[in-house]
């Protein structure tokens, strides 16, 4: 017989009820009653335990099965029969069982509940709780969301490279990547690193941002995004910072600031609709046990209108508050966490674009406003996490942003390919960042980014 | 008026005829005629150029737009014109035609056909061209087909780590990541590099691949899959090797061998009809110019059952073939591109998987059969590549995994958390890994990896 998964009979009930299935997967739970029992098995398809009934004189092998640890992997062959009133809608009545490989007694995983710290130093078998399987089956039904949606409005998916020899964003410090003998570094006549002996035979570093490389590829295919993951060598030890995270960059030509915002704007609350869709069982779990608010919060979030804000507004909205912050708040200061949330969560009270920042708190590539001291950004800040989103039009006029590039102390040689851009065929464009971990961390609730992340890396963690 | 892109016109010809519309993008070629004149829009929606046709007497600015140069940005505001009969099906009669930005007259793709080699020195300009824009259209298009296939089975898609502190798979030579000033390497006190300074306090490497932290996630999920960056440091300098190339890795718990061959051909046969059907006229640019064959291979491939062989018949196979090889053919011997080559496309014609290869040449993790001497290995082979997907079943059973592992003087400390899966619940599970650009390769006919990354990185190249 075929396997069935547990969420597959869940889904169908009516299909399943009477009928004979085979499903395997690990026990949460055992309960021997000597001559019945009860099983709760999860097969990881589903956040559900699906209950076994097993009775001893149904089952050759009863006592070998009721004396299985917690964690055992295992093939019921049985009957589903439907029950309703009951706590589950329905349970299996084994037939057979079968044990795939048992556990051990020393199961680091019991019915208790465990903290998520202890957690992370079982990162192999965290996803087996529920709040990790419930938190990595949304961030995988996010990452497919924005697939889809990218690619139902023709973007481009573009693999823009992890190794890169330029530095060139300047969006913060990078992890150097290299083949030398770091035991005894070659080195030249004059003591400097020999990089014509690295594996690119000069200096590379892990890729901060996919941005310079993404307008490449949009001004060939208008629309484009890329979705990889990105690197910050920061020693930050927060709950908001990891080492190595994934980021969603767009970018499209022809498409001003305002466009720039519709498509965030759209893409924000099509992930949210997908995800309130296709897991309403892990959005209940996090909304019980992780975050009272989440659902009503991502609801709103998903029917409001964002609002859009100048940033010289948003600084006079922020001083006339009264309200008192840690970091003053003054005309070219950049924004902290506090005012962000200040803004989004008692000003607007939804989400809210903050456009037009001075040119000096911004970077490089982007538009120089007709004032000459504001520039064409758009970050998104979101209640309960602060800015989510960053994006701006870009720079497309060839002598402002060579002036730019000089101003700033930088060698327009370095940046010859991405200035032929603006030479041959330049055009108003746009793009925005989004970092995939915020969205998981707002989508769930769960406060740390090193919760969100298969494996994280942080300063002096790089475990499993 | 709302911006439309030339693939919609195209794609809904009846709707678009006689109206009006705004288009954007780039001049492929500018024809003045003095009183009338023709455009060859590209905007990167399609490989197809649209046609604009501008009369002097209808346009003011008409000797400003008949004097861009190729590549120049234009908005367009026009009517579309069926033409049937004629080469193209539509044209766009122009009512005014704006410049976005210019082009200048070194633009460095003129009409010309252009060699690969120089185009990899232009890699910001080359997707503007058919090769380019078709290849990482259909790169686009398989990479959302491959997410599509495992979404729509349950499989969770899992973000496996690219920095990695351990050097588990020994599938290849790794870059190193590190913080630590290279102009001046931390000593221990006898000499050694003191690498609790730097980033993770231990040595750090770029992943070679995502499947051992894959097996923690099918181990509780069920089925999941990776797709993400994988690196080589090897210098070798090849058509099918790069330092950073892309790889799919789905995991899948209660499955052996043969469910894993199932799952491999139903994912390859489903990204070409995918690919065939999305990518018709990317399909038919690449049969016509890069590789006559392709279309009717891919329809072949995508309508066979593909052919399973074990390796011991397989060598068999290929010593009475008759067929002189450059490397010998015996028992033993690890399979060489020619042999698989032969073995595909001249033995089997389709697709085959070759099963059940020796210990020796495989690696550590996959399952021992019960002849003591084979793994539950399987290669798929398939025409014109040879390799495009190594599997196995993978070794759950804890004993025969840990002797293994002391055997090839490994330390099973090294792998506590691989062999607790084995502890805990371990059960039958199987894998398999595509190498994305191979695939693309497949799909497209272009014969060298540097061609379907956007951005290859290789020995001594990394631009860009």
């Amino acid at each position: 017989m075929e396997r069935t998964k547990i969420a597959q009979i869940f889904a169908d009930q009516e299909h399943f009820g009477g009928r004979e299935v085979r499903i395997s997967g690990w026990a949460r739970t055992i309960r021997d009653m000597k001559t019945f029992g009860f099983i709760e098995l999860n097969d990881g398809s589903c956040l559900k335990n699906l209950q076994v009934v097993m009775e001893a004189a149904a089952l050759s092998n009863y006592k070998e099965i009721a004396g299985q640890n917690v964690g055992a992997a295992l093939t019921v062959a049985g009957t589903v029969v439907l029950t309703p009133g009951a706590k589950q809608p329905l349970e299996v009545k084994a037939a057979s069982i079968t044990v795939e490989g048992p556990s051990a007694p020393e199961y680091p995983l019991q019915k208790k509940r465990h903290s998520v710290e202890y957690l992370r130093t079982i990162q192999h078998l965290r996803p087996r709780t529920n709040l990790f399987s419930a938190t990595f089956r949304v961030r995988s039904v996010a990452a497919h969301a924005i697939h889809t949606f990218f690619q139902e409005r023709g973007f481009v998916y573009v693999h823009t490279p992890i190794i890169t020899a330029s530095d060139c964003e300047g969006a913060g410090e990078m992890f150097r990547v290299t083949t030398l003998d770091l035991d005894n570094v070659p080195k030249t006549g004059d003591g400097a690193v020999d990089y014509t002996q690295d594996f690119f035979g000069k200096p590379a570093n892990l890729t901060v941002s996919g941005q310079l490389n993404a307008e490449n590829f949009a001004m060939a295919f208008g629309d484009v995004y890329t979705f990889g993951p990105t690197f910050r060598a920061e020693k930050s030890n927060t709950t908001r910072h990891a080492a190595e995270f994934w980021m969603i960059e767009p970018e499209m030509a022809f498409c001003d600031l305002a466009g720039d915002m519709d498509v965030a704007e759209a893409m924000i609350k099509f992930i949210i609709r997908t995800v309130l869709e296709k897991c309403p069982d892990e959005i209940n779990f996090f909304n019980s046990f992780v975050d009272k608010g989440l659902k009503e919060r991502l609801e709103h979030v998903a029917s409001s209108d964002f609002g859009r804000v100048s940033y010289t507004e948003a600084i006079e909205l922020l001083k006339q508050s009264g309200h008192k912050f840690d970091y003053p708040v003054d005309w070219g200061c950049d924004l902290q966490t506090e005012h962000e949330r200040y803004l989004t969560e008692q000003v607007f009270q939804k989400p809210v674009f903050v456009t037009d920042y001075p040119q000096e708190i911004k970077a490089f590539y982007m538009r120089l406003n007709d004032d000459g001291r504001t520039v064409a950004a758009a970050d998104c800040l979101v209640p309960g996490i602060g800015e989510i989103i960053g994006g701006s039009q870009r720079e497309e006029r060839l002598d402002v942003l060579e002036r730019r590039i000089r101003e700033l102390g930088m060698d327009p040689q370095d940046y010859w390919w991405y200035l032929d851009l603006r030479r041959y065929g330049g055009c108003r464009h746009a793009g925005f960042g989004l970092g995939f971990e915020r969205m998981v961390m707002y989508l769930t609730g769960v406060g740390n980014i090193r919760d969100v992340l298969p494996h994280p890396r942080t300063v002096g963690n790089a475990e499993f």
